[in-house]
């Protein structure tokens, strides 16, 4: 790619190791960037520095925050008996957008996963049972993602939970809302069967 | 979205500005890049702003360039005799892996279009007659694109370069190398047609 000024050549090589951004996209983007308004770029290369700058993880609950604690955690209205289990911060953001969970979350940062060499001891579940040592917390629900390995974690920790005398729940997989029966696959299908309720 | 860190929720504001990034994808590199390392990080943002102060415009060509005058400019061994006109930069990257056309380039930086307000006097259309003035230029190729405003700019300068004496040629339209005759629009058939060559 010697055909590239330097500079423009290594924000294509910067920008192409973003997910989802190959050479084509890299190069459209680094063009786009070029033509931008100075002001403009500088607010982006300092949105992306002080992002990583300033966010850290929770203390506690392991949530990105640009404070200790989160304002979750920090939030004297929500219930600390229930703890929410969820694999990324994202899923926090997803949970929250329902506002219909009033209680605290709790990030694995990963699932178990020994095809990737993933153990327990790689994401935060000594973090979760040390929280559940206080026995301020009644309820732990387990929402990591309905894969294999989401399941096999929330498998592991729901052992590792019971005997402590906190109840452990499990979110409900079926047939998403607005969902058409077709267009779902036999496992989905059964479960939203084997889970059906009395009307 | 004051769900998020505020760090975050500008990181994704900035990066959903960039073309083709929409709210979740910007979501997804933001979260990416607070995984990243903190050296990659800086090396993204240092690139961003970096390649916005050190390239400019050559004062011959306008291609984009960290050095005036352009590689290409700067090339004693290219031939002076001919330009090849281009809408924008990219197109010169383009044209330069062909490595076929030796001569020079001239970006216009846009395409006369009344109906987004681009009139002559917005591109490089002054800059190119400059150029020719010196009498050593034997041929203009026009490449701009072969769509409504890039014929029409073509058109346009072919009548205003031709009274100086100087050859003007445009690129020609067709079927491109490995394309399938069926899934080309009828315009470009019969481009095609039109430009049929004696074998």
């Amino acid at each position: 790619m010697e055909q590239y000024a330097l500079p423009i050549a290594n924000l294509i090589e910067q920008l192409s190791k973003l997910p989802g951004i190959g050479r084509k996209t890299a190069q459209r983007l680094a063009f786009f960037i070029l033509e931008m308004d100075t002001l403009e770029v500088e607010q982006l290369s300092k949105a992306i520095i002080n992002a990583k700058e300033k966010i850290s993880l929770c203390s506690i609950c392991y949530n990105l925050t640009d404070m200790d604690p989160c304002h979750i955690c920090e939030d004297s209205k929500r219930d600390k008996s229930i703890i929410c289990v969820v694999e990324g911060a994202k899923d926090i953001i997803a949970m929250e957008r329902t506002r219909e969970f009033k209680g605290q979350y709790h990030v694995l940062h990963g699932v178990i996963s020994p095809m990737d060499n993933v153990g327990p001891n790689d994401i935060r579940v000594r973090e979760l049972l040390n929280r559940l040592s206080s026995g301020e917390v009644k309820e732990v629900i387990l929402a990591t993602n309905p894969t294999v390995e989401g399941e096999a974690t929330a498998l592991y920790l729901s052992k590792l939970i019971k005997p402590l005398g906190v109840r452990v729940t499990r979110i409900a997989h079926g047939i998403p809302v607005g969902g058409d029966l077709e267009y779902f696959d036999e496992v989905t299908l059964s479960k939203a069967m084997e889970n059906r309720r009395e009307l």
